[in-house]
């Protein structure tokens, strides 16, 4: 295989890294009890009503996934008030960011978004052609002005995570209505709301009523408050024409019956979320109380993880932390070295974190 | 959203059409028992061994899955004898044909490939903006000659589906190594082998030993021997070089975790393994034989399924069968009305296919 059958935008693409597995850890050191806050992860397992529900469908595991979600499809779509036809599926939300792409036209089409956000939206668009112009954040938020003074007769697509992965930043209901206003109407305007379960904030804009009315796309998923990663589920609230379309270029089983089944049960999995979503809120605080007492510059996040500075280089801290068993996730990969991002633990998890700090 | 946002590709693009879940026909008919011969799933359930590796692993379903697929990738390199680096795992072999495509560079690119095998390499290959040429079977056989004459300077991958699906033949070792040294050296021959594992033909080619010979790549799947097509997990072996551009287009978490454990622990179900093997041997020449007696013509078939010819409208049969619980696949989506495509079931479906045949 040599390079020139290779297409030239994946000869310079930079695959995503991924946080440290805990086993990978764990082999790889000698160690035991290692704890992971890097991946933004429910600390408190998956929804075991989801267990119970993927119990029950493992005998039918030779049988191919019913493509379209059908049922789940159903369930959801009562739970947040839209159609059936407002919603796919994906293997993950990231695979709702490329079927987005190929579903979007693309010679010498332009993708904005943020320098500092999640990396998937960069990574997609340079696989599938696009050219990505990325614009600083401001105070380590989303910066709608910048973005909108960004775009060009090529902007297709405009990147939005709310709340933003990883600092934890939101940009609010208000600045988002006049944002939507003021762009031109055939920008698709894509709302990553992977953490919207973990935000208590009363001004946080809810874009549901909004999908019939605007060019815009929510993506949301089972991975986190649900605690489903490891199976690789989320979903795409959109406009019914626009879904017909990402229905064409979707694999006809992208998601397996075990995230189907899991998704479905987890959505009536009420107290598990009400646990999460509690225990996230005191932890959150607790390490908020912590980092001000060690002089740790922080912002304060609207999410389940909390972006920090080091008084050190984090690629430093983060090597001496996961020698003592906690793994978090350094922030070089944007050129913020001093920076660093902690999903919220157990109290034991954050206890092991404190304690590890303490000691460097 | 306007259609003028969509890519042209996709306006025209039909989207696949999965053979019916039972649970759609019992629901839609008032059936119970109903049976599945429509897509070529393993009749005996899932690895008996796979599913305890799931049971063990459902406990961390809140972890991102490790995206390497390190440890199954390890095993089945062993198995396989070819290095780590020969291969890389997707969400099904569909999600790999989409790899290949995005890997390859584009612009006026063309696929060769057969107007009557899986229909997912034309679509893709549509969805990623390739031109399709689409040559004719010869006697329901991959006709090598035809796809060399359909190459171009444009053509830069062929697919061929080895045995064949839907028409369960295959292209023999020597045909194989002859097309390979006859065609230009820059494409890539893509060989489809999800069925390799139902083949007892000795003259079958085994392409492993070319993989650092020839531009070409081999596509299996744990869909289908090992019973697992609702976990979604198949996988690639080709050159490192291909391999490590592929891992770039790759998403990161695309494998999910359970199917990683359950294709590890399916790959030691040796007796697993060995008892499909012999049940669809046995029940395929039972088909065989009772077919003859009906007087329906088949092609022998080297996988798990059987193309025949009905001598009706097979869309017309395939509703009567529908309606006495047994689910086959008809091809009219080829533009082949009098035939269908069954696949082997365990005795009790092959009987219940029979009897409701014997009944129309």
């Amino acid at each position: 295989m040599q390079s020139y059958l290779i297409r030239k935008d994946i000869l310079n693409i930079e695959a995503y890294k991924p946080g440290k597995p805990i086993e990978e850890v764990e082999r790889e050191l000698g160690l035991k009890g290692v704890v992971k806050l890097a991946s933004n992860e429910n600390p408190l397992g998956p929804s075991p009503k989801a267990i119970k529900a993927i119990q029950k469908n493992l005998k039918s595991l030779n049988r191919y996934p019913e493509g379209t979600c059908s049922y789940l499809k159903g369930k959801l779509a009562k739970a947040l008030g839209v159609k059936k036809e407002n919603l796919i599926f994906g293997n993950g939300s990231d695979e709702l960011i490329d079927i987005i792409l190929k579903t979007i036209k693309n010679p010498g089409a332009e993708i904005v978004t943020s320098d500092t956000t999640f990396v998937e939206y960069k990574i997609c668009g340079e696989i599938m052609g696009f050219t990505v112009k990325c614009v600083p954040l401001r105070d380590f938020t989303f910066d709608l002005d910048a973005i909108k003074a960004a775009i060009t007769k090529n902007t297709k697509v405009i990147f939005i995570a709310n709340p933003n992965n990883p600092t934890g930043t939101y940009v609010n209901a208000q600045k988002v209505t006049g944002f939507l206003n003021d762009i031109p109407k055939d920008i698709l305007v894509v709302f990553d709301e992977a953490y919207i379960e973990f935000v208590t904030e009363d001004d946080f804009p809810n874009l549901i009523p909004l999908i019939n009315k605007k060019n815009i796309a929510i993506l949301r998923t089972f991975s986190k408050i649900y605690g489903l990663a490891g199976l690789r589920i989320g979903y795409m609230i959109a406009q019914e024409k626009f879904i017909e379309y990402a229905q064409r270029v979707r694999q006809p089983f992208n998601v397996n019956s075990l995230a189907q089944a899991a998704a479905g049960a987890a959505l009536d999995d009420k107290s598990f979320v009400k646990k999460t979503r509690s225990c996230v809120a005191k932890e959150k605080k607790f390490l908020y109380t912590t980092f001000l007492k060690f002089g740790i510059w922080f912002k304060k996040s609207a999410a389940n993880f909390i972006f920090v500075r080091m008084n050190a280089d984090t690629q430093k801290v983060f090597r001496k932390l996961l020698e003592k068993g906690v793994i978090i996730r350094e922030m070089s990969q944007y050129g913020l070295n001093n920076y660093a991002r902690i999903t919220v633990g157990t109290r034991k998890e954050n206890l092991k974190l404190i304690k590890a700090l303490e000691e460097l």
